[in-house]
């Protein structure tokens, strides 16, 4: 990947914004290599993304978010200016299914997903080794049924310890309490294992199969307060017919979840997403 | 297509079905080219289908049934015997919607589609031109807000004088009366513009694009009494972005709601699918 | 549809590309309501498509495209500026298979494909009485097996006639001479029924079903004179396994066609296709 | 899963078979839970697939396989007669690509892949780690430029002492010599990074992004001494498009290449494939 700086931003929409933009990164000799708009008519909003080749520019990612500051405010955006060279720091959430964490860990590995992973954070002990088999610390935090104000408070202070710019929950399966919610508001990616807005709750798969359902699904989506009602960043599916038993929908559903997982976190680490209300835009 | 006479059957499981109805058939010289069952752990129930090749055997579809009614009657079976080359017939009912219905009359008139059309009723005059360019009889029957009874009184006269094998809803909007429904149970199709159990109801794409998915789909189904409830034959998705309208939406849609509904019609029509409480096994 | 102003180019990449056609538009008071770009690393290119309001403007098409021509020509683009209600002019061209030019005449008569079809060519009959239904002039040009070009020099008459933005190949079963190919460069869209690159030219579902493939497909491409070695538009595939006959694949594969097809001249009419050497830059 | 023996085999079509199989499973008590048969019309051969409940039956899956033994010969089978409880032994074979091992390692470390991994065998160190995590054997033997013999003498030699029944090639980046291919027929499963027969040999992603296709794809075939052409057993795609770099070819392709590689490994170890000439019925 060529290191690049990333400058993102939604904003009211209205003439000239992409002119305006461009003018103060050209006049600085900034080369765009990618750029992709958004207008979304109902809401009248406007979402953007650049990518600016890095050694076209005289100087660093600071000086150019200081330099959209006029602009940013003028037009009251929501601006991000980010070097892709800097690796996000990631925090993964886990329990004891080890697909979505497997796959993670192997594609950062691979260098397939460019971040710092800081840590592991578990309610049971059951991926320890393979998350210090690639070298990274593993927190066990138990979340004890009568008590789980206790286990998250260890969690919120070891999450926030890392100071992520992203917490992954990789099939964590504890419902988040609010205050961490809302402390991490479209930080926090969950993955869902049914195609969303169907089978929301408990048991997803079992849902599935009493329904008599000819494809199932996975979601991946940041987590708001409302249990699996957050806004959706990716979704897919894989065809299932009824000689496949609850067992095996589980088994078939595995390889979707960590897919579309893994599709998400990335779009994430590339600053490729912008939430608006309770939708995504997502730049490919 | 060879000709074939295919039996089709569900009873509750037990040891040596497939063996007793295979001696049935091999004693009478009957050759099976496909044969594939599935038992349910659940249900405790056995689902089979045989194609035998008609000439293999020395009688016709009545003779081989009459040889199979011992059996069935001893084993509780939901029996049908069926010669592939005697046409199922059909009625189509359709809207102002033409995608559905085009599709269909193209297949059925490709020979894609086996089956005799008995006519189309609509409570619209649009699909009228293509239904008689096509030499199908054509019934326009207007459904008024304030009388249904009235236009679906006349839907059932007609219906009952096609003395139809399967009534296919090809994005025919209107609710169909429990009487229709309960007098058609398991042959009465219908294509739903959502994957169910998303989005029940009305306008299902604006649900689709509130809701921010990415994938949106389309549902065939038998229909019961309970909207979008009943048994699901056939679903498919397709992928869409946060730069798709609804009108984007409802354009992409179509591609996958005359896809399943064709897909669900031919099953039918080749007698592929028992259905099983709100379930359906359909054999490929 | 909004009415828009399609200001599609590529050129030499550089820095200050966006930033200037922006300025121009701008100046004017013209508001971009999409836009994408992409600067291909390879080649060293930039590819561009912007949609403005046309409202926007204080005038029409002939005007902004003047208005850039200075640009285009300092930086050497291929630029194309359209009005978006100014619907293309398209023949088709059919043989006797039905089920791309059904599904692309429902598409166009649906309002779902905005353009004029000045008339249907075939080298047979069979397609005549739908064309007509639709209202559109047939022209029946039979294709002798020991004079084509008589044949064909009566296509290129009925073509040039027409004077088309586009000819869609909607499988049309003769090898276009390469005077045609020529002369319709990146205008002449065919559909092959396989996932190009594998079984290239006659009878692929044959190929397909003896090389025991899981999946078929189609695609959908700009007309070279190289048999099936023109830009790819599009493609899609559809699942297959070992109880499909080549009849079987037949059938199947007609519903990717269909859509290959129609998803390919979409794109075409709606200026989202940019050719460069043997590849496109497609624009969602 | 039920514990099952599972009866597998292929034969010269002709009246009957079903019929006097069944008898023999149901003389002795044996409850057939799944069965699926198909008949190809073009090599008149007949291919069948029985699952039994085990624990309906008096005795074990040798005295089954014995009572099947006249048959067998008389319809000139080729029989499998297996007990599912019996774990497959297989041996991984892998370079230093991680995805698909660690995709297989994870997946059978999870239960989701019924086997005995005898060991990895790797002409890198790279996995070694891994493996070793997962309690599994590792060999490192180095493939010299200049005498690859001499490394596959000891392969051979490895391979022979595990006595596998399935040979995995997960992303191994040598091609296996004739010798071991035909030792090792129809158990010898590679995984090759594209849509074969597309981009057959060397660098398939480099290929694909050169002819501009929409989509990629992988294929898990059982390996013969012609690179690339032998027995296809699985493929499957995922859409790119003009920005994506042959880089993004390659990352995208792993998550195809892995889940058609698992599925083809577990429908081999589930008895579920017989191969025919160069093509194979896959029974679900």
């Amino acid at each position: 990947m060529p290191h690049t700086y990333r400058l993102v931003f939604d904003c009211p929409d209205q003439v000239g914004i992409i002119t305006r933009v461009g003018k103060i990164i050209t006049k600085n000799g900034g080369w765009i290599s990618q750029a992709t708009h958004h207008s979304d008519e109902e809401s009248n909003r406007f979402f953007s993304r650049f990518e600016i080749k890095a050694d076209s520019l005289p100087f660093g990612v600071k000086e150019l978010e200081s330099k959209l500051e006029a602009i940013s405010e003028e037009l009251n955006m929501n601006l991000r200016v980010v070097d892709s060279e800097i690796p996000k720091r990631v925090v993964m959430m886990a329990s004891k299914g080890s697909h979505c964490l497997t796959d993670l860990l192997d594609r950062w590995n691979s260098g397939d997903l460019k971040c710092d992973i800081a840590c592991v954070i578990s309610n049971h002990e059951d991926m320890r080794g393979l998350s210090e088999h690639y070298g990274i610390p593993y927190h066990y935090v138990p979340i004890e049924k009568d008590n789980k104000q206790k286990g998250f408070d260890e969690v919120e202070r070891l999450v926030g310890e890392a100071n992520p710019d992203c917490v992954v929950l990789a099939r964590y399966m504890q419902i988040i309490p609010q205050a961490l919610c809302e402390q991490y508001v479209n930080r926090l990616i969950n993955i869902h294992h049914s195609f969303l807005p169907s089978f929301i709750g408990g048991k997803p798969y079992h849902q599935a199969s009493r329904r008599g359902v000819k494809l199932i699904g996975a979601t991946s989506h940041y987590v708001t307060e409302q249990l699996d009602e957050g806004p959706i960043i990716e979704q897919d599916v894989v065809r299932v017919n009824h000689s496949d038993s609850t067992e095996d929908l589980v088994r078939l559903g595995k390889d979707v979840e960590k897919t579309v997982l893994a599709r998400g976190v990335r779009a994430h680490l590339e600053d490729r997403i912008l939430v608006y209300g309770n939708k995504t835009v997502v730049f490919k």
